[in-house]
């Protein structure tokens, strides 16, 4: 590891100003049981209808079998996640939440559950003079690992203006 | 994906409000190598306790082998996320940090090591009109990976009143 | 599941103060294809540099091959991480990303992408007395999962004074 530039404070500093939370519902409707969905611009265009300045912003799914993550939006890598997802958690393994004798959950989706807390069910990205900071070719991704359904994310935005 | 709603702002918007910041630890005693928690009601008394109305809780663990994740709690998905970990980290692989040829730690745990990046080591959640927010089925999960020991989770409440 | 201690408020009660938000950013020059690497003293020193006495700080990757995550680092269990990401996601499997046919990205790092979204983006950690909350094993970990490369991450501080 060869550190090029020491830190250098970017004068990115809010002064002493009050702090503003302001939260909103977004609403995805699903139509297959393993997909991904790109929110990069619906969470972005929230970001920025709202005058925080300096901030966060909190993406929480509110189901057990969606979650959220950060990457490329790339059709074959789309491809590969589901493979990957896939292949570390079978959906053919005999999971006790798919088995009557055991569970009274009967939607079998065990591997769903599994998948999701592998890859998290919140994000929470930085907001910088007024917009979602992300990296050239990350994008918020959304994966629905039980559907089709319909899925709601809460977003708080905590900043200052 | 279809956007039913466009995202419409829920008015749960805190004025110029100053922040707050409380801090308390949460201590849990484990009782087997590979168990798992549910932290949902000490977290959610811990911050209706506080007055708090809109903000985050942020749930760190200070372990490197315990991690924290949000999923449902039912007995038979508890027992396939204990048999998910000991597939995707097998305990019996040979793992370097269980040799003393090349580690001072003889406690075993690898396993208990890289299940925990797997599953992350924080959380941070919610808060609205002083409640944390989690969907129906969420529950805050504690996976212990190398007890039975006495583990301390730091609860950081942030927002306005 | 035993209580020892109710959770006991550790009167790190910050008054009504405002918040304050503090950017920097880090740049490491990675030197491997697949690398680990400890930001500990790196994050921990921007994080005295200022003046923020409780709140948190928010580390993010701006890229999709580099992760973070918390964990010890000790150089038997860095093998062994290496080793684990090698298992559960294998750069020599068909991924999609790496065909040329599918995709139009010639770095054959389909594993890289896959890698970094089980290990997570970014980093939510706690600051109390103007440090960073860290548990005695517990170090910041970077995973250069497709260098060597020039890489950035951003440092958000976000707290009261």
């Amino acid at each position: 590891m060869t550190a090029t530039n020491p830190a250098i404070p970017k004068n990115v500093e809010g002064g002493l100003e009050s702090v503003r939370v302001i939260t909103e519902t977004l609403r995805i409707v699903t139509d297959k049981r393993l997909e991904l969905y790109n929110l990069t611009e619906r969470v972005a265009d929230i970001v920025k209808r709202h005058d925080i300045k300096e901030g966060m912003v909190l993406l929480s799914s509110l189901h057990t079998t969606v979650a959220l993550f950060v990457n490329e939006w790339q059709s074959a890598l789309l491809h590969d996640i589901k493979g990957m997802l896939n292949k570390v958690v079978s959906a053919k393994d005999e999971w006790r939440h798919n088995d009557p004798q055991h569970s009274d959950c009967d939607r079998m989706n065990a591997d769903s559950h599994l998948r999701a807390l592998l890859l998290g069910h919140s994000l929470t990205l930085q907001i910088s003079g007024g917009e979602v900071v992300l990296g050239q070719w990350q994008r918020i991704l959304m994966a629905e690992l039980d559907g089709p359904r319909a899925r709601s994310l809460r977003v708080q935005i905590f900043g200052i203006s």
